[in-house]
C-alpha cells in the first residue's frame, strides 16, 4: 500500500493516473533488483524520457545540486549545452562508472547512432554500503541493460527495487518512491512526475507530522549514532514545454519537497535533482541543418504552479519510498527495519493527518 | 507572544536566550519603521555583524540565491572574495539605492576608513507595493543611518516593523521574524541565527500543520488570485569559524527551513540567504602585511547540525513574523488582514501541535 | 585615431560598419563625462538595448563574472530570468546606487510604466580613485539621465568619456572603447558588437605583439607597483536570435578577449560581461496573457562564429580604449600618460603587426 | 625540442626547473599510450598530486568550467567539498567510465584504504575520434594502472603520449603538454605547474604571432571545415597554500591561457580546469577527530601573481604540445600533419618573437 491508500494526501494539487512519474506522457521506468548471497543488495532503476532515440532527439533538462558530496555523472554537460541525450540511470556508488559504460554502449548500439562519437551518460547514485557490500562491483552492465530493456510506462515498483534496493532512509529502510502531480487545466494542465532514490537522514515528517520526533529516531538523537549520512537522487519529468532554464530552477523545487520530508542534506549527502521536458515540440534534434528554430517556451510567469507540482510530488515520492520499503537484512549481517507502519499511523493520527 | 509562547515548539534543537539573530555574539539588529500617512508602509532592517568596523575586519560569508526575481546589491564581491564588508540592509525593492548610499557612506566615515576607495554594499529587498507607496521613494538614507545606529544586541522587535512593515506572507501580513538554535556541546555549541523579511507565498504549514489549507487561504486556491508573489530575505549569522564554502552551503539550509513553512519560491520571489560567521579568529583584515593568515576552520564533517539548526531557525524565524505581525492598511485602501490567531491556534490543536 | 586607422587588423572576421556596438540595429549608446575642478574625473555610459520601453519588451541577457570583486548591481535577476529590463549603465565604483535610482525614476517615469512596482537596474562600475575624487559622490542623477537621453546609434565616443573619463589600463590612460564584429552570411551574418570600461592591469598585447614587456610596464614591474588593480566592464550585443543560456556562453568568450590583450584578472578586478540578444522575434513582453510564445533560438551548434567575434570585439575595444584614451591629470595631482602611441607602433612595426 | 628550445619565451614571470606541472613538489605524471594496428591512437595521462594516500590525504581543489561540453567526473563533489581524493587522471571522451573504474579500484586497493565506501574520481577526456576508433573502447582498466604506476617527477612526456595520442588542435596535431613557473620570492616563490591534453581549435596564436592566419589555417577560414571542434583539459598544481575558492579562482585563469593562444572555446569544446593545491600544511585529513582545524591560507591580495603564473604556464604548455606532437596517421587513414615548424618559425621570426 502506497502513501496515500493509507489515507495520506500531501499537498493541494491533484496527482496523475498513477501517482508515479510514468503519467508523464512516453516517460518510462526500468529496474534491476539485485539481491544475491548475504551481501549483494543493490540495483539499477533507469529512467526513459521518451520512446525514441535519445541521443537523436534529445530533451530540454536542468540540474540542480542540493548537496554535491555525489558523483552524478554528465552533470556539466546537461548544464552547458541544456540537454539530455541519454535516459537516467541510477545505482549505487561504486557502480557509476560501470552505469556509464553500459549507457554509453546501449546509445551507441541503437538504430542511427552508428557515427555517434561522444555521449554524455547521466548517471546517479546513493550509497548503500551498509546493507551492500559495496566494494565487491556487484553491478555488471548486463544488469543496466536489463533495466533499460524492461523498462515500460503504468506504475512503478517501490521500496526496495531497483536502485533502491539497499538504500536507508531517516534509519528505516529507504528505497525507490515517484509520485505526480497534474495541474488543473486554468494552470497549464501539465503533468509533473518524480522518482526517487531515498538514501538521506533528518528528522523525519510525513504530511508535516513529527514521525521522526515520535518514535525517537532522527539524526542527532542517541539512537542514531550517524547511521544516516546519505544522500537522495531525484529525477523531475514534466511535458510542459519548458526550456533549461526553467527546468533549472524546476529542478530546484523538487530539493524543497525534500525538506518538508525533513531531510537536512546533511554533509554527506549527495542530494541531486535532474529535471527534463518531454514535449515533442521542444525536443533538440542531435544534428540539424536549420540554425534557428522555432521552440515553444513557457513564458516565466507561468512557472509557480508547476513549482508547487515538484514540491508535492517530490514530498509524496519520498514518503512513497518510505511506506514501500521492506525490512532487510544484508552485508555483515546488517539489518535495517522497514518504517513501522502500524506505530506511523497511529501517530498519524495523533496528529490529524489520517483518520 | 512569540511562536513559542503559543506552545509551539519547532525542530529538535534548543534555542539561544533571545531566540533571536542576536544569540549570535556581536551581533546587532537595528531597525526604523516608516508608517506615513495613508500609503507610506515601508522601513529598514539592518543587521551587524560584529561591534568593530566591517570594512577593517571583514566576516567570512556565502551567499544562496534560492530565486533570483530580487535586488539584493552585493552578491558577487561576496561570493569572489568570500567576504561580507559592511552590515546587511533590508528595506523595500525600488529603496536599495538608497540603502546603498546610505551603507556606502556611514562607511566611509567610519573611523579608520578614511581612505576607503571601495565599498560593496550588501542590501536586500522584498517588494511591499500592495500596502505602500513603493514609487514614492518612501526611505531616506537618515532612515537607513537611524536603523544602523540603534542597532542593539538583545531581543529583536518582529513583524510590522523595520524593512517588514509592509509585507505579507502567506495571504496574510508578513514582516519581520528571527530565532536562533543553540547546539549542545557534543555538536560543537555553537549558536545559528535567523532574520527573515517574510514576503512570498505558498501553502502555510505551522509546524506542519496544514494551517493555509484549513483556511482555504493558499496560493492557486480561488480565494488568493496572484495576491501573494513575493520574496524572502534570510540572514544568517553564527559564531561556528566557518569558511565562505561552508558559509554557502550553510544559507542553502536556511532555504530548506522557507520550504518547510510551505513556501513554493514563486517565479517572482526573490528568495535569498546570506549567512556569515562572526568567529572572531576567522575576520580578514582589509589590509594585511601578511600574505598567509593561519585560520581556524570547522571541518566538513561537523556542519551537519549546524545545517539543521539553520533550517530549524529559519523555519521558526518565518513563523514567529507570522504571530507578530499585525494586520495593516495601506496604499489604496488596501489591508492584510493579521495571521487569525485564534483559528490558527484550534488548527494547531486539531493537529496536535500544542494542547 | 582608433586601433585599425593605425594598420592594427584583430582577428580574422571583417567588423560592422562603425566598428561599434551601434553596428548591432536599434543599440544606442549615450555618455555624460564629468571633469570638475582639479579632482572629478568621472561619467556614465549608458547603453540602451532597443529604441522602444526596455522593461515591457525585455531582451533576453546573460551575465558572466570573470572576476566579482565588483559591485555589478542586478546580476541575479539577470541570471534567474534571463533577461535585461532596463539600459545597461556604467559608472565608477561608488556611484553604483546613484545610477540605479536614476535608471530606476527613468524606468518608473516611461510611458507605460505607470503601474511598474519594481525594476531591476543593471549598473556597472570601475574604481577610478586614483584620478577622481571618489569619495565626493560626483555623479549625480541628472548626469545619468543625460547620458540616457543622449544616447543614439553611430560612432560611439572612445577613450576619456562617460565612465572612462577617469579609468586607467596597463599602466596607461584606460577608457570607453568599442568594436564590432559582422559574421558572413554563410555563419549566420549577424553582428556582434562590445562596448568596454577598461581600468585593469596585466601585460599589454596589442594585435599579439609584446608592448607592455617592451615598453618595461606591467604589473609586478618594479615600475609599477600595484597600481593597477582594477577593473573591466564589458557589455556585448548582438542581433543573434540568442536565448539566455547562450547569451551567458558568449558573455564567457568577451573575457577570452580581455585575455588576449593581456589582462590577467587580477585579484582586485570587478571583470564582468553582460550580453544581450535584439532581435525583434525574442523579447520578452512585461505582462503576457500568452502562457506558451513561439520563440526563435539559435542553436548551440551554430554559436561557435558568433563566440569568435565576441573574442575579437573585445580585445579590439579594449585595444580601442587605448589609443583614444589621453593623458590626464587629476585628483591629488596624479597624471597618467596615455598610451604612448609613436612608440607602440615602433613596437607593432618591429613585430611585424603593422608596416 | 620545447617552445623554448626554439627561442619562444612566453610571458614575463621565470619557469620552474623542468618547466613541467611536475615542478610542484611532489607531483608525478604517468602516461599510457596505446598506438594499435591502423585505429587505435589513443591514452592515459594521470596526474598525481602528492606520494601519499590521495583518499586519506586529500588536497584542496576548486574546477573551472571554460565550455562544458565534456564528461569530467567527479566535478560536482570537487566543488561542494572543496578537496580531490584521487589522482586527476585524462583519456579520451569514451573511456572515461574504464578510467573511473580503474581509479576506484586502485583508491579501492590502497593500503589503508580497506573501509572505504565511496571514491570521486576525478577523470577528463578530449575526444580523439578522428584519429581513434573510440567506439571500439580502446582503453582498458590496465592501462589506466599502468598510467598510474609509472607515474614519476621530473621531465614530462609531450605531444603525442598518453590522452595526447590521437588529439588534434589549432588543425594539427594536438597532445599532451606541460609547462610552469616559479613566482620570484618578493610575489610569494610559489611554483605553478599546468598539464594540458589539446584537442581544441581557434586561430593560433604562438607567443602573440598569427601563425594561424599566417598559415591560412584556422576555424571557418574554408582550409578547415568543423575539422577541429574539440576540447582542453587543463590541470593546474600550485604548492602555494589556496583554499578551495582561490583555486577555483587560479583554475579559472587557465582558460584566460587557452584565450591567448586563438582558443575560443568553441559550441563543441570541453574545456575544464581543475586546479589543487600540494602543500603539506592545507591536506585534509579523510577522517579526523579535531572538529577545527587551523589551515594556513593565502590571502586574497596576494593570488594575483599566482593568477599572472597560471595564464602564462597554461599558454606555453599548450605551445609545448604543439611543437612535440608529430604527424599521426590513425583512423580510417586519417592523418594529421604536425606543426610545420619549419614555417612556423619563418613566421615566428617575421613578427620578431625569435631571432
Amino acid at each position: 500500500k502506497r502513501a496515500r491508500d493509507w489515507g495520506i494526501h500531501i499537498g493541494v494539487l491533484p496527482t496523475g493516473q498513477w501517482n508515479a512519474i510514468t503519467d508523464v506522457p512516453g516517460v518510462k521506468v526500468g529496474q534491476s533488483t539485485l539481491i544475491k548471497g548475504d551481501n549483494i543488495r543493490t540495483g539499477v532503476t533507469a529512467i526513459i524520457p521518451h520512446e525514441g532515440n535519445i541521443f537523436q532527439q534529445k530533451v530540454p533538462a536542468g540540474i540542480f545540486v542540493g548537496n554535491g558530496f555525489g558523483k552524478l555523472a554528465g552533470t556539466t554537460q546537461v548544464m552547458e549545452l541544456g540537454n539530455l541525450e541519454t535516459p537516467v540511470v541510477l545505482t549505487n556508488t561504486l557502480n557509476v562508472a560501470t552505469a556509464m559504460e553500459a549507457v554509453i554502449e546501449y546509445t551507441l548500439q541503437q538504430k542511427g547512432n552508428e557515427k555517434v562519437q561522444s555521449v554524455n551518460a547521466v548517471v546517479g547514485e546513493t550509497n548503500d554500503s551498509w546493507l551492500n557490500d559495496i566494494r565487491n562491483h556487484p553491478v555488471q552492465k548486463t544488469d543496466v541493460r536489463q533495466a533499460l530493456q524492461n523498462a515500460q510506462s503504468g506504475p512503478v515498483a517501490e521500496g526496495n527495487v531497483g536502485a533502491g534496493t539497499g538504500t536507508l532512509c531517516f534509519g528505516f529502510k529507504g528505497g525507490i518512491g515517484t509520485a505526480s502531480r497534474k495541474l488543473p487545466p486554468n494552470l497549464g494542465g501539465y503533468t509533473v512526475g518524480v522518482l526517487v532514490q531515498t538514501n538521506f537522514g533528518g528528522v523525519l515528517q510525513i504530511d508535516g507530522a513529527p514521525v521522526g520526533k515520535e518514535l525517537g529516531i532522527f539524526e542527532f538523537n542517541d539512537e542514531l549514532k550517524n547511521r544516516v549520512d546519505g544522500s537522495c537522487m531525484m529525477v523531475v519529468a514534466t511535458n510542459a514545454p519548458l526550456d533549461s532554464r526553467n527546468l533549472q530552477r524546476l529542478a530546484k523545487r523538487a530539493f524543497m519537497g525534500l525538506a518538508k520530508t525533513g531531510g537536512i542534506a546533511s554533509n554527506g549527502s549527495g542530494d541531486y535533482v535532474i529535471a527534463f521536458s518531454t514535449a515533442d515540440s521542444v525536443r533538440i534534434p542531435y544534428e540539424s541543418s536549420t540554425p534557428v528554430r522555432l521552440v515553444p517556451a513557457l513564458q516565466n510567469d507561468y512557472m509557480s504552479p508547476l513549482f508547487m507540482a515538484a514540491i508535492e510530488a517530490t514530498e509524496e515520492a519520498i514518503i512513497n519510498s518510505l511506506f514501500a520499503a521492506k525490512t532487510m537484512t544484508g552485508k555483515d549481517g546488517h539489518t535495517m527495519e522497514a518504517l513501522p507502519v502500524d506505530k506511523v499511523m497511529e501517530i498519524l493520527k495523533k496528529y490529524g493527518r489520517v483518520k
